[in-house]
């Protein structure tokens, strides 16, 4: 298989439990409502686009087991209410919902399974772009490096790799494929051009080291793991060529909102020269939303600073409590990224600069 | 008691094993030679100031045990080989040594553990130092506090306590007491001079969270423990009044060494109008080192970084493995702040600019 969702010979919907990753690949069945719904609760499946996607298929098999008004009412809540800030799912969900409303029941089903599927096909192909537009950026850096303008040039930077860093996971498996950071990057693997990534592990959730680290092996991109902390050294020592990161909001004048402690990484980006590139779909762009102080930053719970989780010399899976019982813990899930330290946008209708005007010309470009 | 190194009422020397906090606090004693030298190579003690404290208790009861030429050579070849980047150890050693040597045998124990005595006492005074010339600072920010120059200002700036934010440890424990980043703040907390300390948990070791964190709890000054990648957001939120840290070596041109991550802070603080301190003592500055490109940095074992170290539910410590066993992991420990990101250094000598110029002046300035 290739996709991060698929339908085995039975017809059955399927995808990978992101919660048991890196250490266990466990396929999970999606047969009912229930199952996506839980699916999508318990973050088995993560990523805007990918929820997206899981939302829409569990529309199709509510209407599957009943294909009433009030089935389709329901499921539609229920499956809405499973991220409440996940706007992709709000989206597939009324995507499938408006295809469906007006059909008879007894071919509501049907309709709807054929729209979840398009639903996917196109986020593939999206990201296909993203990942076409981004390797022509990538590809450039290749020939002129930019000189450190830090400390001491390191010798790795000189051993022929282009040397990329990211944050988080905007990979395959958080999308139907291709993802939407290392999109380019598979591209260029693809192409033969040498790649290697610096994975932050992205604390507090590690979806670097867990997820980000498992998907770049799988495709045999070579890739190493660092702390959060070591990617400002890296780049004053000329070891990294560009940052590239997902995002979950772009405001109307350009600044981003993405995992916390992307700003951070643009920060040393800017001081050392490093070009920063953020990857996405131009439906993450809002324009609605003015700036980047308007975007509401999620706080998560505090276990997810305080224990982590992994796996026992045994092989079994445990949690271990890092924090002190009677220290206080803040857990801020996103930051804000100014637009001032964005170099591009890399979307599937090309890149475009992370100013009001670049957003307007994307947005207003020809979605082919 | 109060120093994390004492004598008990038998005269045995004591400590407390930083290995197993923050979730037990075990005491050491220390007997022997061995005890010394198992301590500071296991890390069970920690720190610049208290690895050199600790060597020199070592060679007096090496003296104790053996007080001949040979066992003052072998016992000093055997400590500085504990920790051979720790400065302060061999300086330490050296002390003792050039204090006992020319003395005949049956007075050398003595003279040492005299010396030894004096080395932590005059530690806890320069970190007292620290301390005072520190809170100078601070306190003077508690009346003007500078506005986010990013996006909104956080309630919680507003909450009347000083907001600081330190990374690493370099506290109480890093030391015989007081710390050097940590000594303003607890002078002010001594003051009544609300304080509120971001702990940076500072992948992959977490002293931050381990460490950090106990000894603010255990002092009763109010902290909220965060993952490494959230300082920059609070920055930006107007939620941090400035940030203070330790050094592991100061340049010659005022360029700054700490733990990894220190440099990504800086670059936050700069961008955001926040105060950046480094606290030291002067022995810290190396004016052989003429800039941060010629520091050394340390690349650690790769498991600090694959692994997890913690308390399991039942109460049992247990390291769980967090990155895929293909994936390769990089370990740098420190980092460079050029000297331009760097808003003072507070010595026990006063407060000085991290240029050349201010170096020379705080190292001329009168040790009183």
């Amino acid at each position: 298989m290739s996709r991060t969702l698929w339908t085995d010979e039975a017809g059955v919907l399927r995808t990978v439990d992101q919660t048991v990753l890196p250490f266990e690949r466990r396929e999970l069945a999606l047969r009912t409502l229930d199952d996506c719904d839980r699916a999508i609760r318990e973050m088995q499946v993560r990523g805007a686009p990918l929820i997206g996607a899981v939302g829409a298929y569990g529309l199709a098999l509510a209407l599957r087991a009943d294909p009433s008004d009030a089935s389709l009412a329901h499921a539609c809540e229920r499956l809405a209410g499973a991220r409440p800030t996940a706007v992709n799912l709000r989206w597939a969900l009324g995507r499938v919902r408006g295809r469906v409303a007006a059909a008879p029941p007894a071919r509501r089903a049907s309709l709807a399974w054929d729209e979840a599927g398009r639903i996917c096909d196109e986020d593939v192909a999206c990201n296909a772009r993203i990942g076409e537009h981004g390797a022509g950026l990538l590809r450039a850096l290749a020939g002129r490096r930019p000189g450190p303008r830090g400390i001491a040039r390191a010798a790795a930077a000189a051993g022929g790799a282009l040397n990329l860093l990211t944050h988080c996971n905007a990979g395959r498996i958080a999308t139907v494929d291709h993802g939407t950071a290392l999109a380019p990057i598979y591209r260029l693997h693809a192409e033969g051009v040498p790649v290697h990534v610096w994975v932050d592990e992205t604390r507090p959730r590690n979806q670097g080291a867990a997820l980000t680290a498992w998907e770049l092996a799988e495709r045999g991109v070579a890739h190493t793991v660092i702390a959060d902390n070591a990617g400002g050294l890296l780049m004053m020592q000329g070891r990294v060529d560009a940052v590239i990161v997902g995002c979950d909001r772009v405001a109307a004048n350009g600044d981003v909102a993405n995992k916390v402690g992307t700003y951070l990484k643009a920060l040393a980006a800017r001081d050392n020269g490093v070009p920063f590139y953020v990857a996405c779909p131009v439906s993450t762009i809002d324009p609605e939303t003015p700036d980047g102080a308007s975007i509401p930053i999620e706080e998560r719970a505090a276990r997810e600073v305080t224990h982590m989780a992994g796996m026992l010399d045994d092989g079994s899976r445990a949690s271990v409590r890092i924090v002190p019982e009677g220290s206080a813990v803040a857990n801020p899930a996103f930051d804000i990224t100014p637009a001032r330290l964005v170099t591009a946008l890399v979307t599937e209708r090309g890149v475009c600069d992370a100013s009001a005007a670049g957003l307007r010309a994307v947005l207003a470009a020809s979605p082919a």
